[in-house]
């Protein structure tokens, strides 16, 4: 390069790396750039963020389950707000790894922010991240993480709103899906309890439900909800509950009049179903909201930790409650 | 570290950063060892890279469109079958940037290798990734690509067994559902070609259907279908196809005597609707399998590309058809 623009090899790093160290003129420097250009130059962000004490790296860890359409939306959503505003995100696909070890492979990128979901880290983690020169540690999930920003995703709202609402559709006797799925237990685990704390005190009964997300587990479950006279359920979500929904049908329940079945995420293939699948409608926050709220974090990491909840959550009635 | 270890700081880095040029002692080695731990010390992955001139990072685009199951699956697997071989997998979450500038943003980390999607890079990206530093360009996508090894996923194929599939049914005015979302061109535009080569020569007629996903359009799309008499159609994917049928079907349109629907990727809800949806199955190669294949490259970045046909598509037949 320094051979094309015909100056040294020093004078191409001070115009690249855009040290002030040393002054070189405005056509020296616009050759060298030239140069750059036309030999295909990217700089190296690894160097750079060396250089800068920091990088623009906002990192999270790839989804180890099959994200809903929801969750891609959002994540597409907020990798454009975050591109906005000039950083690079990046999903650590840490799969395998757990915990310490799926941390310090984090913190090997140097990311200048860390969202993680779900109940991925503890204060340790993050403390780990932070010497590690992250400013700014964002955690999605039921619990807020000493030293991180926390997004608090309520999943006990969306199984509250489900129990109440069956309960005033006059079912007593109600069943909650937990999905055998590994993974599932940080959103499946809090809605159930949603529903319990929505019985309590009542003469609502909560029976807890496991189903495999295949054909023959949902046949058997059917049988099971028959023998345990349910006249209800909550099926975790709209797949689960379009699942469950066809065996109890084949199995020739009438829904809603015998058993009625709620999911939630409102799919618009739960509206295809006959009946047509009542549902709790989910509200992520917008990825606009994230994005600025990493990037508020990243400017003043000496700010207390900013506890937010943002995940809505209504019922959609349709036919099937 | 220094201080905690008893040593001085030349003497910290050179045991980290494991240089060979100075000469020092096991107890040494362990003492700074053990204050790196209990200093909760990351080495730095940009810093390791550019000692040992090439990264662990295997970066991958991030998809822009949700993925389903079967591709978020395939993805999993092969991270995890890639950290087994101490990569690490990276999503590079772009949406925005086309072309040249996400070439130029992916080359910025540095990858030991690049695995992309679909038709996101052409030969002169190829060698702007080469010249940064990645050993291994690996495209999935119906075409292959110079310079880099190309796995080629055939959704011509998949049309072309619909196609097949349906005309041997007694089925002569076949629909071919296009979806009207963006980023669904690369597979949707090769699945229209395979049926109209499938059909090619034969007394049957080929339509193409755009179709938004939402029940309005379906809605439309169904009174269309109607009108231009056909007696079966090919929906694009499982999806778009339970979408379709329900709209047939509250038409009045008998599934699958009147209209044949068959849609693709065998999603287990396909099989929840009556009549139960044909499919066209499709097989992703394993993770193992693309695993290896990077890490070939990469050991040996001098051979010649490799060109791999990689999916395999077979029709389910249920009952829709």
């Amino acid at each position: 390069m320094a051979r094309l623009a015909g100056v040294s090899r020093a004078t191409v790093s001070y115009v690249l790396n855009n040290t002030g160290a040393v002054r070189i003129s405005e056509p020296t420097r616009r050759r060298v750039h030239e140069a750059a250009r036309e030999l295909g130059y990217v700089p190296h962000a690894a160097a750079r963020s060396l250089r800068a004490g920091h990088s623009r790296i906002v990192l999270m860890p790839a989804p180890a389950i099959a994200p809903g359409p929801l969750y891609s939306r959002y994540l597409n959503e907020l990798q454009w707000a975050l591109g906005r505003l000039d950083y690079t995100v990046v999903q650590h696909g840490n799969v395998g790894l757990h915990g310490d070890e799926a941390v310090r492979a984090w913190a090997e990128l140097r990311p200048v922010a860390v969202l993680v979901p779900g109940a991925g880290i503890g204060p340790e983690g993050v403390a780990v991240l932070k010497r590690s020169g992250a400013r700014a540690v964002v955690t999605l999930g039921p619990e807020p993480v000493d030293g991180a920003h926390a997004l608090l995703m309520d999943n006990e709202r969306v199984g509250h709103r489900a129990g109440a609402h069956l309960y005033a559709r006059g079912r007593r006797r109600i069943g909650v899906v937990v999905p055998e799925e590994s993974g599932l237990e940080i959103f499946s685990r809090p809605r159930l309890a949603g529903v319990r704390n929505a019985l309590r005190g009542t003469d609502g009964t909560v029976t807890e439900l496991p189903l495999g997300y295949d054909e023959e587990s949902a046949a058997r479950l059917a049988e099971r909800c028959r023998g345990l006279g349910l006249d209800a359920v909550f099926a975790y979500n709209d797949e689960y509950a379009m699942l469950l929904m066809r065996a109890l049908q084949d199995d020739g329940v009438r829904i809603p009049e015998e058993t009625a079945v709620i999911g939630a995420d409102d799919l618009m293939l739960g509206r295809l179903l006959r009946p047509r699948l009542s549902t709790v409608h989910i509200d992520l926050p917008s990825g606009r909201y994230v994005a600025d709220l990493v990037d508020r974090a990243v400017r003043n990491p000496g700010a207390a930790a900013e506890r937010l909840t943002v995940l809505g959550a209504t019922v959609v009635q349709r036919e099937s409650t």
